[in-house]
C-alpha cells in the first residue's frame, strides 16, 4: 500500500455566486469539518480569495491532522472546465466574469496537492456515483432543478466532457420552437420552463391566461416564485398543480428524446423543485412512457437524489478530489 | 509478439434487408477479398442462413492463406445489440422479426473466432475512427442519412451503448411538437424529416403546398424519391433547392441540441443525401451556427464520411471486429 492510499480525505469545495463552502470529507461520504467564506469582494482579484480561502482552510485542515491527510480537493464551480481546471467567463463571479481564471492551479500551488475542478451539475453527478442513488451505475444523467437546469451525464461510468470540457447543457436544449427567451440569448431552452425561475414564469403565464381561481392571485405577479407555487400546490390549488403537470410533462418528453442519446439506466433529479414530490415526478415518468421510443420503455429508473440538502454540494465536489486519483 | 497480433485479417459483414456483404479487411481498411449472398430466402431458419454464409466465406478465408489468419469478424446489422451479439425484432429480416437471435453466437460458433456485433450506424462510427475521418478524434457523432436516419455516438474513445445496447438513435430525436407520422409509431422524429424517405415525403409536401412551377411536377407525387429531388437540385430548380434548405436546417437545429449532451468535436455525415454536398451541408452549417449555444460555436466540425461507397459498410463492420480485440 503506498502512502497516498493511506490518506483518507479529500476537500470539496461548492463555489457558489454568494458563498464558498468547504467540506473534508472521508471516503464513504462523511463530513468531517466544514468551513466557508464569501466568493465575493476580492474585486477581480482571484489571488485574494484564494488566499482567503486557504486562510479559512487551514483550520479545518489542522482540525483532522494536517494536510498529510488529504489527498486531493475536488471543486464544483458555475462555468467549470474540467480539462484544464479552470472557471470560464462565469457572469456570476465578480473574479471570473472577464477571462479564463486557472483555480485549479492556484489552489493546487497553495495546498501542494492535485485539485480537480468541474461544473456543478457534474460534480453532483459525479457525488451521486460516489456517494448517492448512482452507486455501481455507468449510464445515468443527472438534471439538476435549481435557479437554472444543469447536467451531468456518464456514460460507460464516465463523466461525458465533449471536446472542449463543457458537454452536459441539457437545460440549454431548445425544447419549443420559438418559446420563452432563454439568459443564453435563445428561445424555448428546457431552462425558461423547468428551472425554479421557469415555473414561476409559468405561474405569471397561466394566471394570465386564464380566469380560474387560484391562492396564487392574491400574490405581486412578479414576486412569485417556485416555492410559492410549490405551497398552493400542496393545498389542491388547480393553476399550481396544472404548472407542475406542465413543468414535469416538459422534462418527461426531454428525457424521452436525452433516451434516445445515451439509453441510460437512470435520470436522477437534484434540487430544490424535486421537493414537490409526486408532484413532479409522476408527470415526469408518465410524459416519458408516452414519448419514449419504445426499444427504451420502462427500461429507465426516476429518482431523486439522495444527496439533497445543503451539505450535497460540497459531497459532489469532494467525489471530484477522490475521481482525479483514478 | 503473441500469435494473435500475427493474424492481419478481420471479417467485416454488412448484414442489409435484402444482401448480406462480407470482405476480408486488413489493419489500413484495405478489402482484400469480398463476398455476398442474399440475406432472405431461408425463412426463419437462422442457422441455415448462417451455413450458406460461412459456405461462401470460406471461399475467400481460403484465398487469404486460411482462418489462422482471420482475428475477429465484426457485424453491422439492424437492431444489433453489442452486449449480446444478438439481433432483436429486426422487421426487415425474415429470420430476425420475431425474437432475439444469437448471431455472433452462431457464427463464432461455426468459425472459431470471436465475433462482435453492432447496429449499421454505430458500426459506421467505429469505421470512421479506425479508417476514416475520425481517426485520433475521441468525441464526435456520426448521422447517417439513408432510408432511415442513424447515428453513432462515440465519446471519450467509446461508442456510447448505453445501458442496452441500444443507445444511439437520434433519428427519433422528436424535432417537431405532432410533426410527420413515423415509422416508430410516434411523431415528429428527426427520421421522418431526413431521411431519403422524409425527403420524398418533403417534396410532396411542397409541392401540394405551393404553386412554384418545378421539374417535380413531371414526376407522380406518389414516386419522387430523394435521387429525383437532388437531380431537380442540381438544375437550379427552385422547389428542390427550398427541400435542401430545409431538410438541412432541421438537421441544423438538431444537432445543435446534440452539441448540448456531448459537444463533439465533429458531425460526420455518411449516405447518399450527403452526395448533394453543398446543396445540404451549408444549410446544416448555418442552422447550426444560428442555434448552438455560445460556448459551443465554432468548435465542431462538419464533415462527410470518407468512407463512402460501397464498401464504407464493410469497412465499418470488419472496423467492429478490430475494436473487440482491445
Amino acid at each position: 500500500m503506498t502512502e497516498d492510499l493511506l490518506k483518507p480525505y479529500v476537500i470539496g469545495l461548492d463555489l457558489g455566486g454568494t458563498n464558498s463552502v468547504f467540506g473534508i470529507v472521508d471516503s464513504r461520504g462523511e463530513i468531517k469539518a466544514t468551513t466557508a467564506i464569501k466568493t465575493q469582494g476580492y474585486g477581480n482579484n482571484v489571488q485574494a480569495y484564494v488566499d482567503a480561502a486557504v486562510e479559512a482552510l487551514q483550520i479545518i485542515i489542522d482540525q483532522v491532522g494536517g494536510i498529510s491527510k488529504i489527498k486531493a480537493m475536488g471543486i464544483g464551480a458555475p462555468n467549470g472546465n474540467y480539462y484544464n481546471g479552470t472557471i470560464e467567463f462565469a457572469p456570476n463571479l465578480e473574479w471570473g466574469r472577464d477571462g479564463v481564471v486557472p483555480l485549479a492551479k492556484l489552489f493546487s500551488d497553495k495546498l501542494g496537492i492535485p485539485v480537480a475542478l468541474t461544473n456543478d451539475a457534474n460534480a453532483a453527478a459525479i457525488g451521486e456515483m460516489t456517494y448517492g442513488v448512482a452507486r455501481g451505475m455507468k449510464n445515468f444523467i443527472v438534471i439538476t432543478l435549481g435557479t437554472g437546469v444543469g447536467s451531468g451525464i456518464v456514460v460507460n461510468g464516465q463523466l461525458v466532457y465533449g471536446c472542449d470540457g463543457f458537454a452536459g447543457e441539457l437545460g440549454h436544449v431548445i425544447v419549443k420552437e420559438n418559446g420563452r427567451d432563454c439568459g443564453c440569448g435563445r428561445k424555448g431552452c428546457l431552462e425558461t420552463y423547468c428551472s425554479a425561475t421557469g415555473v414561476a414564469r409559468s405561474a405569471r403565464e397561466f394566471l394570465a391566461n386564464s380566469d380560474e381561481p387560484s391562492l396564487l392571485r392574491e400574490l405581486d405577479p412578479e414576486k412569485i416564485t417556485s416555492y410559492d407555487v410549490s405551497m398552493a400546490a400542496a393545498k389542491g390549488d388547480k393553476i399550481a398543480l396544472d404548472i407542475y403537470e406542465f413543468t414535469g410533462r416538459l422534462l418527461g418528453e426531454s428525457c424521452a428524446n436525452f433516451a434516445a442519446f445515451s439509453s441510460p439506466e437512470a435520470f436522477i433529479f437534484f434540487g430544490g423543485l424535486t421537493k414537490a414530490g409526486a408532484l413532479i415526478m409522476d408527470p415526469i415518468k408518465k410524459a416519458y412512457d408516452e414519448n419514449v421510443l419504445n426499444i427504451f420503455k420502462g427500461k429507465a429508473k426516476f429518482l431523486v437524489s439522495a444527496l439533497e440538502g445543503s451539505s450535497a454540494a460540497v459531497l459532489g465536489a469532494s467525489a471530484v478530489g477522490w475521481d482525479i486519483q483514478k
